[in-house]
């Protein structure tokens, strides 16, 4: 399968598929904790079948579009555009402008190096803020994946008032926002025009597979990606999930703490291990050392999947886990770790 | 809203909210005619919560790719790309190729044009397949949307020919061809490398809303809109459901059988109200007529919604009805018509 259409991809975390053929003799059920996924989803309400037959329809999206620019702060639902996922955004997005020089803060989600050079930008990734001014597009995940780095928004005004002088543009994945401290997403700013905001649903929502993300622009910018995503973008279950999800803000509320407390345990999970922490969002804690690998794989072969980075190998990520159960196969695999 | 992202959308049939708004005095439920989607959806498998919660996983994606390479006879699986929607794939294909001349073979669908000329190609659209030869991006959509015209396999591969000697491609759109007569499909062709097949999942399964295509292409291109999607580009739901749906030769079979019948029994009932046909496919059938737009208004009024073509006054389009009772309204309803 050397030529398969999808074999060139790059590795991402929440294949367990691929984590059973590595790891062929761990116990089942395996444990996910290779994302950023909240484990425990908003509660799926009732889907009727004419959801599933008939396109998905214009009232729906509208409606979508409206509770979207309410939950993320927007200017107006005209800067709101909904897309089957927050990673097509990027290529819909990056393929708009003109072909310039591209940077990336990193080392981050790698698939933003990657759209952008599919785009047909000169791209490099960069490692210090200053060095994406004289960009055409200058790319920011913030909080930042794997390490949660946070750059202040006033920062980041700056930057974009320095790309802005010559036609530039700052683009954010604010994926992981939802649990940040409050203030640290630009979702209001992007009426200015010079900065474009992806969110992600799935992520903070608990239902990646779904498929749903949104960008945030000024509304040239948000026509010209809805033009080119085309009518009929998203499903329309997933419109009628997000439509509830994005207006509950009791739901929000109870999972914001609720993620903040499950981050705080699992720092002292992976604490009392003696694993060095050094960065993450409450949806996945970052730690660091020598023996990375050696604990990627002692996981692995007790059913338990993190995430690994190849280009990083001291790094580990880990994800939340869901229920009692796991924490438990967590720390009893991370004790007998120690005593190997 | 006049810079709503979504405002500038061409017109598209199945937007019964819109037909609402139109006919607020209309009888409900609303019937909706004005789509060539099959109205006796593939019945829907259980869909466990974690479809919805986790991404989705590779190993579903390959085997629906499988599926989808023996559905639609494909060379391999290697030649198949999946995809939120055929919509997406106009724009992942078009934006592929280097911008020169598009030329469409219509009247036809309309968005080909669009995000042809979106993509930057400089397009028009032709009356005559000759007219095709010269263009850099070649479009037909076989059997064509709203009149139903077939152009023969040997044709097209002529054309196709013609365009290859100047590195031209020919863009298939066959989102009607399973209910075509047998062989009128090229999908075992496009590893000849100047032709791509989009095939749409939602139309013949009756599952629109869930957001499904399919791209046929050499592995080459298949690779190149592989890349452009990205990973997770369709919905773990999506993905249960065609895997089941595309190996169900059985209700394929029925499926195909009922569509001629019904087509027929819809033949009669326009024919009795003295329309004149002009052509369709099992899925949709195309009327010309001097008041195809007073129909229009009138049917709508009774609650049933139909495909007026401002561009082509004396079409309308019908879908099928989908149960006894909408037999029964669309046939009093042009009694009704005749009367007045």
């Amino acid at each position: 399968m050397a030529m398969s259409p999808y074999s060139g991809f790059l590795p991402h975390g929440g294949d367990v598929g691929t984590a059973r053929a590595q790891f062929p003799d761990a116990p089942e059920p395996f444990i996910d904790l290779s994302t950023g996924i909240n484990p425990h989803p908003y509660p799926l309400p009732q889907l009727p079948p004419e959801l599933f037959a008939q396109l998905p329809q214009r009232s729906a999206l509208d409606r979508v579009i409206a509770a979207a620019a309410r939950f993320y702060d927007a200017p107006s639902p005209d800067h709101v555009v909904a897309a089957p996922g927050t990673q097509i955004l990027l290529t819909a997005t990056m393929a708009l402008l003109p072909c310039g020089r591209a940077a990336v803060l990193g080392p981050t989600y790698s698939e933003h190096v990657r759209v952008a050079a599919l785009a047909g930008h000169h791209t490099k990734q960069v490692s210090e803020l200053h060095e994406l001014a004289g960009a055409d597009l200058a790319v920011v995940v913030n909080p930042n994946n794997p390490d949660g780095r946070i750059v202040p928004p006033p920062v980041l005004l700056a930057t974009a008032e320095k790309l802005r002088s010559h036609d530039g543009l700052l683009m954010l994945d604010e994926a992981f926002v939802e649990v940040a401290p409050a203030g640290t997403s630009l979702a209001g700013e992007v009426g200015r025009g010079d900065i474009v905001v992806l969110r992600s649903f799935g992520k903070f929502f608990g239902l990646a597979g779904l498929r749903l993300g949104f960008a945030l622009a000024a509304p040239a910018i948000a026509k010209r990606i809805a033009a080119w995503l085309g009518p009929w973008a998203v499903s329309a279950p997933a419109l009628a999930i997000a439509e509830a999800a994005l207006a509950d803000a009791v739901w929000v509320q109870a999972t914001r703490e609720r993620l903040h407390r499950d981050a705080q345990r699992l720092d002292e999970v992976l604490s009392q291990s003696g694993l060095e922490l050094i960065g993450g969002t409450p949806l996945f804690r970052l730690s660091r050392g020598p023996a990375a690998k050696a604990l990627f794989e002692h996981l692995g072969r007790a059913g338990i999947l993190v995430r690994y980075f190849p280009e990083n190998p001291t790094w580990l990520r880990f994800g939340l886990p869901a229920d009692e159960a796991s924490w438990a196969r967590l720390r009893t695999a991370l004790v007998n770790f120690d005593k190997q």
